[in-house]
């Protein structure tokens, strides 16, 4: 039976593969929309064969890692470094080519939809989490960003003035790097918290409640470090006045978002309620999670945090004025299917901007390693400051990811010039590429495993259990 | 209590009007993205100010009009004009500017999203559909379809012949400017249809089979024009060979999908079933959708004929192969809610392509009434080849909207140059554009209005009565 299932499943994916290897074909055997002379050429078809592309690598990817015990996440984003560097193989097509400019196209549809999906993730994270419980771990929050922070920015600081190779750098060049290894890209955290079925962990609320100090911490720390280099190129004193402006405005933004919206929402809900039309529940929702995202994102902080927080404002509120007609439990439910679609987009994507080939630049394995193992090392010692009944170790595990925060860091830094050097110049950019790919590819399996671990741990230790990690139950629930 | 809830909505909506004008200040208001200084830029955080204009547009547009006894499309399309003729107000913002720019900007990020939106409604209501009894009215929809193409090609060609401004034109450029008035675009139909829950009618039926062949022979129409217009130009014989070739490909794709899609459907989704992961159905039978759509874009099709088509075939085969798992109605359900944000952003998208100016044009209102005319009259045709027990009114409205395709046959045209002339014109285009507004705007209201008209006329004739349309089943029905 279980060999039966088994064979239909590889069977599954071969046929899924044919039609995919089919699409591709068709699509890069050369402008069909033309050779169809004088038809109607509709920019959406190669989008679509993008799409299909992209789904199918994420669904396949992902049955086979959920298979060999491991969080489907990591799935997608190794099928995403296969798809993004099959153009490695001889004989490539162009039209592969095409596909994978397309979908790493900054800002191109396919980019927008990503990025759209991981905003619904993390207002889905939101939902699920608790305004009130997440403001009881506030404060360990707040240690572990702050320690998450600072020792990461030290850690990398050091080694890249120990280390760096070439002479005669400026210290700032030294500062900015530290800067690179800052921020948590909580994308793949909340998505394994979320698969894992964690997030109700006080250990998970501290991490997320983290995350989102620690894009402020670090917003602060790249803009002082940028206005002091901007200051040394240009012979002027550091404008401190508007750094102290953009921090204001940033903590501000959290602070005034979740307090106006908690007054705010569900007044929109309720009145929203007596308007007619289709779906208005759900697009109400979205509204205020793209509202939040977009003023995030105004402000220079990272649209997922908007998000995020407008999860958690709506968890707290719309209940009250819904339950009334039965709404309960249905946002979640309604939102789930547009989150099916975009969020695997996003972590296949992410998988794609990987080039293998970086790891071959001379010179930079080294640092990279270096680089690598400070930022890892740095955000294990957030572990440290909570608790000793939790889980330190998954904590410290939860904050290594890097995704585009710091790629964005290290592009800003390519960008700046300091005595006719760039401050991240093209060794240092691919060091922090390698960085972001190995904490962004080791925390999905490192954390599925050290939740496992922990559990069994404190469960010796006479403190509560809770059902370990099965990820059969996943099994054909569409649901 | 009526006044109360009244008075809230009005109430409702002043808020999200504020919420709106709020979200287009801060977008307008000059770069906040750049004025934070060093924080991440993201470029998906205008995408989300502009989703935000759109989606409260389409349901406040709809909710006003839904109220008025009209389907909330026409509500959209509405509220599409205003916004994209808010710049015509003196003292616009440049950012508006910028926003309409976004919105329409041709394969850009919003774009691509319309369009998944058309192609996902033209899914859902293939889904609603079923194949056999769309074939069962196979035969006057061939004749619907023939009738519906051929007369206004001879009238838009008759009135161009006798009264397209200028003289000395070359006789094709009348034949072409028939040629943009052949191809019905179902989407408004399709969605008046759904919305006023008549997709079941054998009418409905009759009308939406018509639209997928009218595109084929619009298709045919198109590219043999084209083909003796290149002919033409470069003195040379028509390639009759690549126009044929083109037909042959054209048909072949429509019926070879359907049939290889009744065969390979079930097996794809039994196999899907094995493997484990989230979404699963939803993203199988997106796959189906996305590949058949962009198959038909391949071929020269419109995309969403292909969508049609996948909602067909899986309609037939989802119930049987996934029953057992109790996924019965699970489909419609999961994808409602994509339809909810896409949709509507196609719709208030279209809405925005209409430029009020191009009815100030001069000499262009004349002939433009005259176009329409023979674009309205020539598809009222179509309701004399069907059974007289059949609302031959709703068939021949259903039939009269012209959407894009007409603008694209119309760029085509305006791309090829016959004797030195363009064989459309700049106000052979503006007048194109009016026919192709008007088709649009008046069709909802006409439809809803015939729809309900004819159902009295046939139970008063002793033919079976079906429940009046009431748009208060709508009310608050956010399933």
């Amino acid at each position: 039976m279980l060999s039966t299932s088994r064979s239909r499943a590889v069977f599954a994916i071969g046929t899924l593969l044919c039609l995919g290897a089919t699409a591709l074909w068709a699509q890069t055997s050369g402008g069909g929309g033309e050779a169809a002379a004088g038809g109607h050429s509709d920019p959406v078809t190669p989008i679509l064969f993008d799409l299909i592309a992209l789904l199918l690598a994420a669904k396949l990817g992902g049955a086979i890692f959920l298979r060999l015990g491991q969080p489907s996440v990591l799935g997608e984003l190794v099928a995403g470094v296969v798809l993004g560097n099959l153009l490695l193989f001889p004989g490539s097509q162009p039209g592969l080519e095409a596909f994978v400019a397309r979908v790493l196209e900054h800002g191109g549809p396919i980019d927008i939809l990503a990025r759209l999906g991981v905003i619904i993730l993390l207002f889905m994270v939101g939902l699920e989490s608790n305004l009130r419980s997440m403001m009881r771990v506030g404060l360990p929050s707040l240690f572990v960003a702050v320690i998450g922070v600072v020792v990461p920015f030290l850690l990398g600081w050091g080694v890249s003035a120990w280390l760096l190779p070439g002479e005669g750098h400026d210290p700032l060049v030294f500062v900015f790097i530290g800067a690179t290894l800052c921020a948590t890209s909580v994308g793949i955290t909340a998505r394994v918290l979320k698969e894992l079925n964690q997030l109700h962990r006080d250990e998970s609320r501290i991490v997320l409640g983290a995350a989102v100090i620690d894009d402020v911490l670090g917003l602060i720390i790249l803009a002082v470090v940028s206005a002091m280099i901007g200051a040394k190129a240009s012979g002027t004193a550091v404008g401190l006045g508007s750094v102290a402006t953009l921090v204001v405005v940033a903590v501000g933004f959290l602070v005034a978002s979740v307090v106006g919206g908690i007054w705010l929402a569900p007044r929109v809900f309720r009145l929203a309620s007596r308007l007619r039309g289709e779906g208005l529940l759900l697009i109400t929702a979205l509204l205020i999670c793209f509202g939040l995202a977009a003023l995030a994102g105004l402000v220079g902080l990272a649209p997922i945090v908007g998000a995020f927080a407008a999860g958690l404002l709506l968890d707290e509120v719309h209940y009250r004025s819904l339950t009334d007609v039965g709404e309960t439990h249905a946002l979640e439910h309604r939102i789930q299917p547009l989150a099916d679609v975009m969020v695997p987009i996003f972590f296949v994507q992410m998988g794609m901007t990987v080039k293998l080939s970086a790891f071959a630049e001379p010179g930079v394995l080294g640092f990279a390693t270096l680089l690598t193992l400070a930022a890892i090392i740095g955000k294990q010692a957030c572990g440290l400051v909570v608790d000793k009944r939790l889980d330190r170790t998954s904590i410290g595990i939860a904050m290594i990811p890097r995704g585009e925060v710091g790629l964005i860091f290290a592009a800003i830094g390519h960008s700046m010039v300091l005595n006719g050097e760039r401050v991240i110049s093209d060794l240092t950019n691919a060091a922090v590429v390698i960085m972001v790919i190995v904490t962004t590819m080791i925390t999905p399996p490192a954390l599925a495993w050290s939740l496992r671990h922990g559990e069994r741990k404190l469960a010796a230790a006479g403190h509560p259990v809770r059902p370990p990690y099965d990820p059969s139950h996943e099994l054909d629930a569409d649901d």
